[in-house]
């Protein structure tokens, strides 16, 4: 078995003032949070911030949570010490593009999507020096509402995030992204892109996909005025998940369709046996797939 | 379209000592929490308790969850007021013939179960004056640990209990149930069996075995030792369902086959819809599904 997961190293540094000038590219609910924690945790000494949607960007300099917006010819892109990448997976093109042309040398560059091989290969491509100034980070937590209104310092407090490195990055860099997320109070795993995309293909968008059909049929059945007159919290909380934003699960069901579709198949093949043995009748096989499922689960 | 749902009545009473002896007839994890509730509400003067397992029983005793625990001869039962039908349903059958042996004749009975149709078919079988005496509830709330340790007097406040007589129930004993579940801080809805199971099968019965599919998927994942290493706080509450009773979800899928198949044709359905999209790239349509589901949500 592959060692996948390895805790990243405990050697934790003081994060005061770990980079000079932090740079949040895109400023949704994700982006601000983040400038947000780095301002709340002292990280940097200067947050600048942009957005293609210039109300965000407004909104983001005169709520202070950015020190500085990027207002014209990037300039403050190419004084920025750490950029992180925070716009829809959809534009990451056009925007590592940008930081391409305008970075510093030395700059180094992380970003949060939810989906990491394909983002690995296009950094590639354009990076010309990836494997020393590129990581992949998925931090598993967020929001269903996607607004900068709704950001919030306090999403990344004790949440796992994953490193997604390539066998030929460099180790410095590694864990100089580690210690970034650690000062912000996260958990840190390295996995591969592949390998990452392929589990949470199963763990977050298979759920995800799930809740939008699930409430779907929910919100098609006729005489249910309120959903939570007839749900129990467990579901409330799974609902949830279809308030996410739709362009962004586009983005990862155009950029992980295999894993996805692979996923799809393996539940509705479950769902397919659930349902045949309803049909037959076979309630003692029911009980033990709900009973072993159970006790798989509570040894995890 | 068919009135549903109606408000119960406001004209809340005192609670106090509504009932002189109330009999809880199953001691797990609900029915031990409806004798904390009770107790603690001061609903009744005596809270008599049974269960066929003498561990239950005792603990329930010794730790005044009740007052009396039923020895033999089911003599409290034979004074009790209101009886509480707490048991597994497939324990009903069994459990309403001795009920309808020992109870006094002007003795009230409800129930808890999550299914409700074939509850009320069987007690029209068993108790001569049906409409007098007997009328499902359905309390929206629980835990997953169903073990009678984990019984919590708090799990009432606030949430929706579903009642479901049929049309001849007697006005008097819907009312009275009634006041009793708002006295213990629930709110309470009237909804025929029928339309109860229609409805539950979509809104809980379907969750629950997708959350048991999601989680038997994602344990049988290679690489994946820890599910919350990999899943967001969204799954996470959803995959709790999975913790529920084995045997108690044997009991809704035997009690409520027909619904819960024409669900899971549902769900299976809108999930090769979605397949479909993807694997054909069709993402734009995908967005579309996703954003007009999450519309709807936010209107409701």
């Amino acid at each position: 078995m592959p060692k996948i997961c390895q805790n990243a190293k405990n050697n934790y540094e003081s994060s005061f003032m770990m980079f000079k000038k932090i740079y949040i590219f895109g400023l949704g609910m994700m982006g601000a949070s983040l400038a947000k924690a780095i301002r709340y945790k002292k990280i940097s000494n200067k947050i600048y911030g942009y957005d293609i949607n210039k109300k965000n960007l407004f909104y983001a300099k005169k709520n202070n949570i950015i020190n500085e917006l990027e207002s014209n010819n990037y300039e403050h892109l190419s004084e920025s010490d750490f950029i992180i990448l925070c716009t829809p997976i959809s534009a990451y093109k056009s925007s590592m593009n940008i930081i391409n042309k305008y970075k510093k040398d030395d700059a180094i560059i992380t970003d949060i999507g939810s989906t990491k091989e394909s983002i690995d290969i296009l950094s590639k491509k354009i990076f010309e020096n990836h494997n020393d100034i590129f990581i992949g980070s998925h931090p598993l937590t967020g929001k269903e509402i996607s607004s900068i209104t709704n950001s919030d310092k306090d999403i990344f407090n004790n949440q796992i995030v994953l490193l997604t490195p390539n066998t030929s990055t460099k180790k410095s860099l590694i864990n100089k992204v580690t210690r970034f997320w650690k000062s912000l109070g996260c958990k840190t795993r390295i996995i591969g892109a592949k390998l990452h995309d392929d589990i949470l293909s199963i763990t977050s968008h298979l759920p995800h996909l799930v809740s939008f059909a699930l409430v779907k049929i929910i919100l098609n059945k006729k005489y249910i005025s309120k959903i939570e007159e007839y749900t129990g919290g467990g579901f409330r909380d799974f609902a949830r998940l279809a308030h996410s934003d739709a362009k962004m699960w586009e983005d990862i069901c155009s950029n992980n369709p295999k894993n996805i579709v692979s996923s799809l198949d393996k539940i509705i093949t479950e769902l397919n046996l659930l349902k045949s043995n309803i049909k037959n009748k076979k309630f003692k096989k029911l009980a033990n797939y709900f009973n072993q499922t159970k006790l798989k689960l509570e040894k995890k």
